[in-house]
C-alpha cells in the first residue's frame, strides 16, 4: 500500500482524490500495489465531505510522516507550493503537480532536488490538462529529435475565440459569457493576456528540447485586442484566429512566442474548438503529430496528475527524468524573428494601396463582408523589428495579427 | 553498446536503420548507452548500399549471436516472421515489430513468451504508424479506465475518401490515383476491404481493455461500395464519410467493427484527411483524447519501432508489459449491436416515404444537389439484425452507411 498526500482540495485536488478512488482497482493492477490517500491538506474545512476524516491543516503532519511516499501538489501559485514541494522532495517524497506557475518558475531546481534524492518531480498536468503530452515527449517520441512545438494551450481563450467566430460577438461579450459559464475566472488576466499559455509553452519547449527555456524570454500577446471584424476578415481568407503558442529549435537557437494567429484548414490546430487544447509536435523522423483533449477541468487534469502518481509509484527510489542535452539554448530575441502579418487599416485599397506597397512591397489585399470603411492586407515574411518600424509609419492601422 | 538486428530491409526496416543512425546521439542520451545495428537480414542483396557490410541471409547467424539483445522485425506477414520472433524471444532477445498481421494473430502468445523470458515483445508501430498510441494507453493514460477506442487507422482508404470528397470522383478513379502516387498497393485488398484497419482496432482494443480481442470477431466492411453520390449526400448533411474503426467496452462486453461511417464536424476525426491517421480514446476520467499523425510511411513508422527499441534498451532483463485485467471479454455479436443508418434509395420521397416510414418509423429525409432519381433517409438507432431484415424488404436500395 502506497500512501499519498494531496495538497489543496480545490478543483484538481478533489478530482485527484476522486480518480484514485474511482479507478482504485485498475490503478492497483498497473502499479502492482494499492494507492491510498492518507492526507488532504487544505486551509478550509469541508463539513460533511468524506475528505473530513483525512483533512489536515498543518503541512508538518504530512512532511514528518515517512509513510507518505508521494505528494500531489494541486494548490496553484508559487507560494507556499514552492516551499512545500521542495520540503517534500528533500524528505525523499516524490511530488506530482498541476501547477504551471511553479513548474515554469522553479521546475529546474525542483527536478534537480528530485534527482539528488532519487525521487521524482512530475508535472504532466501542468500543460494541456488531461493530454498526455509530456509523457509522450519523454517516453514515447524517444526516437525523434523534436524541433517544433506549437499548440492551443489555454481553454478559456479558445472558448472565447470560438464563440466570437461562431456568433460574430465582440471580445467583451464573449468573455462575459465565458465567465457566466465557468470557463473564465472573475479575474481572467492570466488567461486572456496569454500568461498561462506562455508558462505552458516554456515548459513544453524545455521538455521537447531537453534544455531549459525561461518563460520570461517568451514574447506574449493576449487576445484582448481581437475584434469581431478581424474574425470576419479571417473567415474571408478561409482562416480562423487562435491564441497560438509556438516554439521552434533551429540548431542551438530557440524562438518562442504566444500570440493570436491566423491559421488555415491545413493546420491540424484549425479544428480545435471550445475549451479543447491541442499540442502539435514536429519530430525529425516522425513529422507532425498532434495530441488533442480536454485542456482543463477537474477530472481530465486530475487524470494527468494521477498518471504521474502511477509513474512515481512504479519507480520507487528511482529518478526517471530524461537527462538534459547539456546544450545551452540561445533564445532568439523576438525582434529578430520573422512572421507574416495580416494588417487591417481604415480607408480603401484604391486610395491606400500605393502607400502600403511603398512600405511593404507586394501584399495581398483582403475584403470582408460588412466592412466598408476598412480593408486588410497580408505581408510577406518580415522581421518583427522591421515590421514594427514600418507599421509605425502607416496611418489608420486598426489591427495586425500574425499569419501562420 | 547494445547490439540490434533488423529483419527485413524494406520500407520500415531501412527506415529503422536510418532513424538509429540519424538520431544516434539523442537516442544514446535517453538510453544511457549507444545502440548499434549489427545485422540486417534480407533475402535480397543491396549492392552499393552501406547496409551490405552488415547484411546476412541466414537468420541463424543472428539467433546464435548472444550480443544481439534486440530484434527489429519489419518483415510483414505471418510467416516466417512468427517463427523468427518466437525463436528470438526464446533466445532471450526482445522483439520490436511493425507487423500488425502477426501481432493480431499471435501477439498474445509472443507476449507470454517474452514475459517468461524477462524480455519484451513491443508493437507500437503496428497501429497508427508513428502515432504513439500504444505507449499512450499503456504508460500515459494509466489513471483511466478506457471504455472506447475509435479511429481512422488506414491511410490508403483515408486518402481515397479524401480525394472522393474533394474532387467528387468515383472510388475506382481515386484508387487508381492513390496507386499512381504510391499511397495504395497494386493489390490493395487488405486496405480497401478494411482488413488492415480490422487488425489494428483488434490490437488497440486489446491494449485499451487489457484483455485479448480477436480480430476475427471484428465485423469488417470496406469502402469499395462508396459512390460519389453517397459523398454528395454526406456533404448535404454537413458530414464526411470515413472508414471508421470503432470499439466500445460496456461492462464485460465489447463491440467492435470497421465500417464506412458518416461523421460530423463535432467529431475530432472529421478533419483527419489524406494519409493521416488518428485514434480517439475515451477514458472514464479523461474524457476524449485524440492522437493524430502520419499513419504510415518509412520514417514515421520506423520512429515508432525505434521508440520501442529505446524502451527495450532501457529495461534490460525486465518485462514491462502491463498486466492483463484477467477479465474474459464477451464479444457482442455484430447483429445485436445498434447503429443509425443513412440509406440511399431510388425514386422520390413523395412516392416512397410512406412505405419507408411503415418499415422504419420516423426518418429524416436528405436531398443532395444533382441527384434527381434518388434520395436519402436516416433511421433512428436500430439493431443490425432488425435493420438487415427491414432493408431486405425495401426496393431500390442504392446504399446504406452507418451514421455516428
Amino acid at each position: 500500500m502506497i500512501k499519498i498526500a494531496v495538497l489543496g482540495y480545490g478543483t484538481v485536488g478533489s478530482g485527484a482524490v476522486k480518480v484514485l478512488q474511482t479507478n482504485r482497482e485498475s490503478i492497483a493492477r498497473r502499479v502492482g500495489e494499492e494507492l491510498c490517500v492518507k492526507y488532504v491538506l487544505d486551509l478550509r474545512d469541508f463539513p460533511g465531505d468524506p475528505v473530513e476524516e483525512i483533512l489536515v491543516h498543518d503541512y508538518k503532519e504530512i512532511l514528518k510522516d515517512p509513510e507518505v511516499r508521494i505528494v500531489v501538489e494541486t494548490m496553484g501559485g508559487v507560494n507556499p507550493a514552492y516551499d512545500f514541494s521542495k520540503l517534500a522532495l528533500q524528505a525523499g517524497k516524490s511530488v506530482c503537480t498541476s501547477n504551471k506557475e511553479l513548474v515554469a518558475q522553479h521546475g529546474v531546481e525542483l527536478m534537480q532536488i528530485a534527482k539528488e534524492k532519487n525521487v521524482n518531480y512530475m508535472f504532466e498536468a501542468s500543460c494541456g490538462g488531461g493530454i498526455p503530452i509530456i509523457r509522450a515527449m519523454n517516453e514515447a517520441l524517444t526516437a525523434d529529435v523534436i524541433d517544433e512545438v506549437s499548440g492551443i494551450l489555454n481553454g478559456t481563450t479558445n472558448y472565447i475565440l470560438t464563440k466570437m467566430t461562431l456568433e460574430g460577438s465582440e471580445f467583451g461579450d464573449a468573455l462575459a459569457e465565458a465567465q457566466k459559464n465557468g470557463y473564465a475566472e472573475r479575474n481572467p488576466e492570466a488567461d486572456i493576456e496569454g500568461y498561462d499559455a506562455c508558462r505552458k509553452i516554456a515548459i513544453l519547449s524545455s521538455v521537447a528540447y531537453g534544455s531549459h527555456v525561461d518563460f520570461t524570454d517568451v514574447y506574449t500577446e493576449g487576445i484582448t485586442k481581437i475584434k469581431a471584424a478581424d474574425i470576419r476578415y479571417a473567415a474571408a481568407m478561409g482562416k480562423v484566429i487562435k491564441l497560438l503558442a509556438f516554439s521552434r529549435k533551429d540548431g542551438n537557437a530557440v524562438s518562442a512566442r504566444v500570440t493570436p494567429a491566423l491559421i488555415g484548414p491545413d493546420d491540424p490546430l484549425y479544428a480545435v474548438n471550445d475549451v479543447f487544447n491541442a499540442v502539435l509536435v514536429h519530430g525529425n523522423m516522425l513529422g507532425d503529430a498532434m495530441f488533442y483533449g480536454s485542456g482543463a477541468g477537474s477530472l481530465p487534469t486530475a487524470s494527468a496528475v494521477v498518471a504521474d502518481v502511477v509513474a512515481c509509484a512504479k519507480n520507487p527510489g528511482r529518478n526517471v527524468a530524461v537527462p538534459g542535452t547539456g546544450e545551452t539554448l540561445e533564445i532568439v530575441p523576438f525582434e529578430e524573428t520573422e512572421s507574416r502579418f495580416f494588417v487591417r487599416v481604415s480607408g480603401n485599397p484604391a486610395e491606400r494601396l500605393d502607400g502600403i506597397k511603398a512600405l511593404f512591397g507586394e501584399v495581398e489585399t483582403v475584403a470582408a463582408d460588412g466592412t466598408e470603411d476598412d480593408f486588410g492586407f497580408v505581408t510577406g515574411l518580415i522581421e518583427e523589428r522591421v515590421f514594427a518600424e514600418k507599421i509605425a509609419g502607416l496611418d489608420g492601422v486598426l489591427n495586425r495579427i500574425r499569419v501562420m
